[in-house]
């Protein structure tokens, strides 16, 4: 569904309204004051916008910046219980003094040096990582020891317990994407400390819940029972990899498997429902071929991308940002945005779709093709 | 599920961590703030408290005081295109200058005068009208005119037309509900302008949704998909009254049919799916027998009441605070509360409950129970 | 979907197949029937057809001849336990020797004599009554007594004590649907015996199951559990006229709200849901204006129709019947059929669609056009 | 849920009601047969028994038996169109003239020879292969070549065309399991014949639809709508054998995992959903250690295993069957099982449980415990 721009605009009607008020509508504005009320009529337009007017903004954040902050604040801050998380949060220009990339999205990246162990805590906001580079960290989600690694989408879904542990001499950075500033804003939240160190030091390659749930098209009848977000702790990178890979020789044979033409894409899901791994977060995975450019699309809702591999630029908003491995950018709502793939080019997604989709907020404009 | 005091907080530690930062570090949160970086450990504290801690505060609005002011807008302030309505907005006074009576909610007392029309528009933020009072007003929701008579309930859910308009010489006045700040904090909404005069001023008894979807357990065959909102444009007061009446008379005969001794509600649903009559807001119907005191409760997520009839109390977070009809207040999430009845005590409430629940950040807490 | 007609057929390339067998051939299914095996290409013909060749054939009973039939049952045959039902069921005569209406559908009718009752029992098949005449019948389920009327359509869900009983000093027929049929052949059916008298004698005009959920729009808060049959043990009459009455009053004003030109229904369905009553039986109501003649309709499954009030015709697979007040037809799957009506021509509805959507074996044809 | 077994039955009280009839009720029952109808009362306690009583009877085809008599078959009968398929069915002994292994259920064994060509068609029957020996076959599934291959589990849902070639200079023959009963006895079927050789001969390792479906947890994003049954053509060997495997050394860790001590196993799922691979059949594998007996099961709904490796024994309604690798035994609704490994025992399941839970017929009672 799209909306046609419109020439008349709440304001210019409003102004006449509110304009030259009267003594009397003065009077009336300060009772309202007084009262704890507000009119509509000064606010409608601010309000209530014929398409979204996001005050975020569309940004980028360069890896090339971000580890060395990390870096630095792996040597000058500890991570332990109160602080809980060595993690710097990117914070949208247009939200200010909040560490929110978007209303409803946190992006950081954490990092945990050589030997060092973030305490165990849970909360109901839903969390995971993704690895961009590096190794040698164990997450540990409610007693099960998940490896990160390189190319990793690993999950800490609301109220599981989780703690991390570097058992390596290297320090290993990450992002963290979570649902707090929506869990914020809406009062939801809550959070319990958990074990001081991790409860499991096992650095096992495959956590339990892989072994249990990684078999395409299977289901261990011990876990029949649906589950609100993904029992899977790791989503190895190989499959992802392997995935996108077919995909892309599928339409080389001339077959239908890709988004659209040079353009492949998975998304990570819950193996019970087939649905989103979490109820508030998306995540996916895009590779597009060198040469290919996405038409531009604007949609409801806000979502976090960060480069993996390879060069290419992204368009916000009519602004194009060249892009290297690690580099992050936040699309806000219904800010038109299309990628541009110079090499073979891979990128994490993170969004809220889930939120407007089960609310029935959803909606997407592509040029050239509505849907 | 409850969550217990914590004698540990946040804060205590945290300030270990950050006070008395060294130039380095000083210099390290100078640098994160030119990238537009935020760390975690310095705000983990307030952004994941141990339980909701709403910035929105419990407070009771009197339609005593309302009403008059309502008035005294109806002849200061002209409704037509641009302000587009005459309502005026319950302001939280933890949330100020913003029209938000909890971070979710927008509720307002909307007036109109005789033979005044609110013009047609449409928004993807779900509304409804609840009607304490008077009568003599249709609301044209897609070109069907629903009349709004005291006790009603009455829908326009998101991105249908709708218009208001007075048939008789008297005003009348009722509380709005929408979604707005959510909408607004989430950045989804859209809005288009309609005709300026409302499409059809017909003022039948019953509405075409009404007269197709308004018979028990049965279901028009041309309805059989199901809607995301519900299709019933009006639930009349002798519905709610009658199944009310029903509740407490079983429940003399020893029947189960109440929700607790002396509460009888009902929840006001979409015929299509049994669930909520919108995807974001609930709307229940609450009577308490003279005498009757609830239990205290807790819960994720806002909600807003109306006295409808009856006196009688409220406790808000251990305050206790006296109701007349027509009064209204709020309760932010997590914030605890019950009610006393003095006399047969009539509330409508609305809430936010479909957004917690379907992203499953609901809990609730009864004193001397949990479920 | 359709399906064309097909000029080659399964029989005449097998028979060239199995015709002349050598003794060879001849012994191997000897062998085969020795060891409890049967080939396919003799019987894939039969067995798979291009399209359903339903044994059940269409047929008419009259209700002038089934209810003095029910009369003399009711001087000559005792009710009670054992027996349990004074119920003479439909008996397909494509279907010999078994009381089935169809494959998966029992109809019946059942006759309760001055003062009479039918003990209680339980029984996992789904059940529910029809009255095209008569009342003083009360069916106590689950121990809330329900009244029998003219009009209405009264459910025993699988695995709901319920007996009848006959308050007055004249009899009362009625007919009573099951899935017998579909639980005899795939093994499902439990029985337990009740209390040989009803639990209840009182004889209320509304059964409490109606006083809690019959409220349209409106389900009581100590019922949010959704059920997988309707908690609405009676659907009366009154309901079901107002709502085909308003169908072709809002057809008038030239709004869409039938079915097709002409032709007003209703699906009675669960409030807990929307959907079907029970899991295998779908129950509707028909009104067709005088004059009206429906387009041939083909569908996947059988149903069974009574005439409730009114004259007119079905044309069932080309014949035409005519059709009087209590007369009762089959149609089994994939016959074409079509509705005229003479006068205003009323007919209750039921079938077996619920099985067939939900194992998404439903296909429709309409003459004039798919879905 | 369990039923106690009943001191009183429908026919010792029945009996009484019908023994010596009267002339009056003798003509009574005549008139009754004329006009199509059967009463209930002489009836009921076949029709209405108070648990399952299944005429199909527990059995064990021999694969030592089958396979020779399908090498027999394959000598003597072609495989074209007309026949269709060289499938000689399982006909339960308590069935007599049909070939079903039970009423819901069809199982065959299906041989192909060597360069032979099983013609392409369709039908509304869901059907699967299972691959209990050898190789070389290529199942064509809507224009998809699949490799059929030991321990493989391969679908062709309902409508789906398919037909099958055998490259190689060996015959081949597995099971195939069909809803044919189900399909026949409800008048469901549509059958179309399609191209008399399959429309593709390649003979690739792996199908499109695993290149697509077939990395756990993901999904790709041009199949973001859910399927009916799965789009997962083969299900391999590999997979499963390594679910199973993980499972017992989970439960070795003493990690919960498996469906109960030393039993392993897993659900052939549809990714789209988390249910079913198909509307009508349940598919799992079974993996018993050596030593390991399961309780004693009653299910409403039949199933049918084979062995596809190790020895062990079956208990059907307390006879016990000794079994080998091939054997293949029927379950009919109600009757209790239980397995014994004498080593490991690993056994393919198909049943009809989506139909009993789809239509809330279902019901477990295991020795010990209920669920």
């Amino acid at each position: 569904m799209t909306t046609t721009d419109e020439p008349i605009d709440h304001a210019s009607v409003q102004n006449q309204m509110t304009q030259g008020d009267s003594p009397e509508l003065a009077q009336l504005y300060r009772d309202f004051e007084a009262e704890n009320l507000i009119p509509l009529w000064t606010q409608i337009d601010d309000l209530m916008p014929m398409h979204p007017q996001p005050k975020a903004v569309p940004h980028v954040w360069r890896w090339s910046t971000l580890y060395p902050l990390a870096q630095r604040s792996g040597d000058l801050v500890p991570v332990g219980r109160g602080g809980e998380r060595r993690a710097i949060a990117l914070a949208n220009p247009g939200l200010p003094g909040r560490a929110y990339v978007s209303p409803t999205l946190w992006a950081a990246i954490q990092y945990l040096g050589p030997k060092e162990t973030a305490p165990e805590h849970r909360h109901s906001q839903n969390a995971f990582r993704f690895v961009v580079e590096g190794e040698g960290v164990w997450t540990v989600v409610n007693g099960d020891p998940v490896r990160m690694s390189r190319g990793d989408f690993l999950l800490t879904p609301g109220w599981n317990f989780h703690g991390h542990h570097n058992e390596t001499d290297q320090p290993m950075a990450w992002i963290d994407g979570l649902d707090i500033p929506f869990s914020y804003a809406n009062d939801v939240g809550f959070f319990e400390f958990g074990s001081e160190r991790v409860t499991d030091y096992a650095t096992p390659n495959f956590s339990r819940g892989e072994r249990l749930w990684c078999h395409p098209g299977l289901r261990p009848l011990s876990g029949l029972q649906n589950t609100v977000s993904s029992p899977i702790g790791a989503y190895r990178w190989e499959h992802t990899d392997r995935a996108l890979t077919e995909q892309l020789l599928l339409e080389d044979e001339g077959q239908p498997a890709t988004v659209e033409q040079g353009h492949a894409a998975v998304r990570y899901v819950n193996p019970t429902t087939g649905g989103d791994v979490m109820p508030t977060i998306r995540a996916e995975f895009h590779r597009l071929r060198a040469g290919t450019a996405t038409p531009t699309r604007r949609e409801v809702g806000s979502s976090v991308f960060q480069v993996f591999e390879g060069h290419g630029s992204v368009v916000l908003d009519g602004t194009e940002h060249k892009l290297d491995k690690g580099d992050l950018f936040v699309i806000p709502s219904w800010v038109p945005w299309s990628l541009q793939a110079e090499e073979q080019f891979d990128l994490f997604r993170f969004s809220d779709a889930p939120i407007m989709e089960r609310l029935h907020f959803d909606r997407v404009h592509v040029d050239g093709g509505d849907r």
